[in-house]
């Protein structure tokens, strides 16, 4: 892999009143462009990563309004994978660039959220589950199925799940862009309002507005963080087929594929932005991408193995959870906040974590120097 | 390019009461590696082009449940780009196997659209086009003005329209997979009811159940079809930012890089499958492919030149006209069948050309041995 990170930009996450899906796409493209130093005429193509602008905006070709903010109208494609649809854009856009049709190219994630109905909001959710053999689970249901399935296996605490929420929340302090700045405490999260239990309010990820974009080159680039692997996994969509519930399959698997090609090891990782849509998954997902064994996790995160100064820094954005959950975006928004940790020399080597469904899908993607 | 096809299947395209997207899906899907001669197990990654799942069939992340047909669970992805989703997926594809990822993949179109009501189903289309400075411009009216401003520059004539439709439906009796078998005279299509003027009901494709798909593989492939070129072009979303409304200009762009590509002159096309979503739309390909010059494809048609027996065979298959526009299936279908007949070598080099919106996405694909 020689892909480096030429630029990157996260416009403000939260509940966007002013702005919609166009200004989202724009601000985030060019302020990825200007931060690579590059000019808009140097994008050859522009891969877009959405979920469900045709549900929430009445927007479909999406594509075609990031091709028409540029004078030459570079080539333009729309990739959806659920949640995620950010990481596979990033994986579509990589394989386009090592095919040697393009060098330099820009993949946005975009959503906008806010503009329907709660009731509306979450019947477009649920359309990434399997909705006839699913019917009428919401995600929170099926992730509160998972926790009870960990909690059942390993004893996971209350605490524990809090532990990921009021750490995520901590860290988000730091990230001006974050859609929520709130210090939480343990109580609050486990008293929270229960939604599917054992899962509360704030455990939840939110409804999120917001964009990200990175420029992507196979051009030399000196200094710049780099892509070392990546790897896609995939799994049942629905839960009842699958042997286990206390692990993401595909999460493993596009683990193994990206360590491999990375040539680095789990214990090498300092710093992860994972899928923690809820606080379970951000469990689940450091057990599955080795950075503890089965069952350890809730400690490893109550104990702040999972924060600075303890032995890898998971979710520096505030996560999902706390930095926000615009769907099609997170994936991009996940390179985005790790790339410039690395471009920082903040940390060696980083990785990012995205998740479709509730585990369908799975990339996850390393990144050096 | 040294991409071959593989394989290929069409299911039937039409209302089809008794078949839902899943099982469309899979039937094309397996279709096209039975036709391939390879083991299910030899499919490395799935490509599925759909342009309104969540809208037609409360269903995203449709990508997940096409990897679970599988036991080895391939990774997918969804590609978008309006009614170009076909084609786009194709390019895809090709440049995921460039990139030296993949050998063996499948892409699948597929689109089950008659599954809601037809007020819906038109919200659900014109979402492609600029529902903001178009809004409440139906497709039907965005391609009516192209077709006003043809007949202002070149006084193409109402007979010339209907001559494309005559064609198109004549060519479909010979398709068993067509949705429509019912030969038209000129004066049934200039007659039929008015939808926006100047098309008529008997111009305009229909609204169609259906998928296809195809296997690309890089392997040594002797006596398949090969994909010689392939070309991306975009324009503005809507009408009212072009110069010029009596030419597609993403089809010239991607034409141009396609036969560059290919290192074919648009002489050497035999047989073509063009997206004549509308007729207007047909003349306007064959112009811009450059089949014939600016102005002359109205009386081209009319005088049987893109017929057997003429200069070019246009839409053996029916087209979208009368084999019927399963939107997102239908770039991969114009493959499947342009194939077919590359491979059984009644024509030696043909063309597919796959268009989204009013024109703001078109590809272009050339085919031969």
């Amino acid at each position: 892999m020689k892909i480096s990170i030429l630029g990157s930009y996260q416009t403000q996450f939260g509940e966007l009143w002013d702005q919609g899906l166009r200004e989202l796409l724009k601000e985030a493209a060019f302020g990825a462009i200007k931060d690579a130093g590059i000019k808009p005429s140097q994008v050859e193509a522009i891969f877009v990563a959405n979920k469900a602008g045709g549900g929430f905006s009445n927007k479909r070709h999406i594509s075609s309004l990031a091709s028409q903010m540029f004078n030459h109208f570079p080539p333009s494609l729309r990739i959806e994978a659920a949640c995620a649809s950010g990481g596979i854009a990033l994986v579509t856009a990589e394989q386009a660039i090592l095919s040697g049709r393009y060098k330099t190219v820009l993949v946005v994630g975009v959503e906008k959220m806010t503009d329907v109905s709660s009731q509306e909001t979450t019947k477009i959710l649920t359309s990434a589950a399997d909705v006839i053999h699913e019917y009428g689970s919401t995600f929170p249901a099926l992730y509160a199925l998972l926790a009870k399935a960990h909690i059942s296996k390993y004893g996971t605490t209350r605490e524990q799940l809090s532990a990921v929420s009021v750490k995520n929340h901590r860290h988000a302090l730091d990230n001006p862009q974050a859609q929520f700045h709130k210090k939480l405490t343990i109580d609050q999260v486990s008293n929270s309002q229960l939604v599917a239990d054992p899962l509360r309010l704030l455990d939840c990820s939110p409804i999120t507005d917001g964009a990200a974009a990175v420029v992507l080159t196979s051009k030399k680039s000196l200094g710049k963080p780099k892509i070392l692997g990546y790897g896609q996994g995939q799994d049942t969509l629905d839960l009842a087929s699958r042997s286990s519930l206390t692990e993401l399959k595909a999460t493993q698997t596009a683990a193994k594929f990206a360590y491999k090609e990375a040539g680095v090891k789990a214990s090498q990782i300092q710093v992860a932005e994972l899928h923690d849509c809820f606080t379970i998954a951000e469990l689940l997902a450091t057990e599955d991408l080795g950075f503890v064994a089965h069952g350890k996790s809730g400690n490893f995160a109550l104990e702040g193995k999972t924060t600075y100064g303890g032995k890898i820094v998971i979710n520096p954005s505030g996560g999902l959870k706390a930095c926000g959950h615009p769907v099609g975006a997170t994936g991009v928004k996940q390179l985005v906040y790790i790339s410039k940790l690395i471009k920082k020399d903040q940390f060696k080597i980083g990785l990012t974590h995205n998740v479709g469904g509730s585990g369908a899908t799975a990339v996850v993607h390393i990144v050096g120097k």
